[in-house]
């Protein structure tokens, strides 16, 4: 059987680590680039490079789009993509992959949008998890070529499910990133290396990231009793560390932020119930 | 050879469970509290309760102190603790420890500050970590009782590393728990179940644990180069992940003040560095 021809759309550091590992399944791989300079590597490497974005696009069956900006994407979906399956692995919001899966609609093209959680140098590994939504039998047709690209992961059939997740995983590692980082940020201004401080830090937060089932279930429930750690400890803990930061020359960073979540907490009569509470809050500002 | 007798001054939840750890490791526990009702339950599994804060670290060469609030800690420690050992467990700063050692030192105690990374229902276990640091000699004079309450940790002689280390580790926890707490709502608003998303998020989180020993080196190294995730490809994905935020009804919550973090990196040229730059910026207000 003749593997799936595909084509690349935007050839940054992501769209060109997708085309490569394209090519090295040995696909038929058609390229294009607003500047056409980032496509010549790819040709060297048997990549065909279109003339524009809509010879791009008529050439393959299976369209792979990764732009900068989803706005860019939007220009480019237009008459050639009737009958072809668009994937679109631009960053986007749930509401773009929806109003896109709309458009590709009218086109008379399937549509499935994804989130790629990894970064380029793990494009083409098992470890690259790749999320995607939208048109499941589009999706199911093309499953073994997105596989090429990194573990593929359906997670149902709206299009902004994908973003959605994507959105949320990073948002998730941001506010982690936000906390080690502050943390560093602490202890070195006592001298003490992020280098010695991290192993511990490490497995502190792997262990505290075993209350995470306890937290979503929690908030399903809507049952917030607990016996472990209350939203009035964690208030009383917050003066203490924001004034230490201060106290050190840190930026307080995040902390503020979690200390008003805090405070409204309580303040709405809360303070015994767990930390899962804040979710409720973050739900109605 | 006869098991050191121990005083616990403070019976609040974490206090309550130190000394009932204590009672069944079938030491001579002395017991004291504000308010006496809470000495009770410990009297009934054997303690005895002393009739004042002095008598009680008189009673015993090791003093456990436990209180909800470190002034409190401050008033308790007269005349009586010459000759003891005082382990500072209150919750507190560097500072605050630090001042504690003084007078200590002052009166002719030996002190040790403390730390205890975990909740109550865990004392007594080794998956309890408590952090100590301050007088050496008297942490291991006092190591095998100390062992009795969970896995004891020396960090070194300055008194302020055990609480700067608690915060610390508590800092890196509220900022994982705020962005998941966020990433919860966020699925949420779209009627995705926070116990579908958790394990895909837990999994996540775990390995983007991974990259903690990288940014630790990197911030020790002062290099920030990066081939995997720049602080402009983060800038350039928050927008959309408070708009989304915003779209959704749900609160930014910590998302403003990482944005605000990461537009000062650009705008100050670190643009191109790793996440770890941020570090830096949190140490340069």
């Amino acid at each position: 059987m003749t593997k799936t021809s595909v084509t690349v759309l935007g050839l940054g550091l992501m769209g060109g680590a997708l085309a490569e590992a394209l090519l090295r399944d040995g696909r038929t791989v058609t390229v294009w680039n607003r500047s056409r300079a980032k496509a010549e590597p790819l040709v060297a490497k048997g990549a065909v490079a279109a003339e524009s974005a809509e010879a791009a696009v008529s050439a393959s069956p299976l369209v792979i789009v990764c732009l900068s900006v989803y706005a860019n994407a939007e220009e480019i979906l237009g008459g050639a993509a009737t009958g072809r399956t668009i994937v679109q692995l631009t960053n986007g919001t749930p509401r773009q992959a929806r109003a896109m899966a709309d458009r590709a609609a009218g086109l008379g093209a399937r549509y499935v949008d994804g989130g790629i959680m990894a970064v380029p140098p793990m494009i083409g590994q098992p470890e690259a998890l790749i999320l995607y939504s939208g048109d499941q039998e589009a999706f199911e047709e093309h499953r073994e070529t997105l596989a090429v690209l990194g573990r593929p992961q359906f997670l149902g059939a709206d299009p902004g499910l994908a973003p959605l997740f994507d959105l949320a995983l990073l948002d998730a590692m941001y506010g982690m990133f936000a906390g080690i980082q502050h943390a560093f940020a602490l202890v070195r201004s006592e001298k003490v290396a992020a280098t010695d401080f991290e192993p511990m830090a490490t497995a502190w937060l792997t262990a505290m990231l075993g209350s995470l089932p306890e937290q979503a279930h929690a908030v399903e429930a809507g049952d917030f009793a607990t016996t472990v750690s209350s939203v009035a400890t964690s208030q009383m803990a917050f003066p203490g560390l924001i004034e230490t930061s201060r106290d050190q020359g840190v930026d307080p960073g995040y902390l503020p932020a979690v200390q008003a979540l805090l405070d409204r907490a309580v303040k709405e009569g809360h303070g015994e119930d767990g930390l899962a509470r804040l979710i409720t809050l973050l739900e109605s500002p």
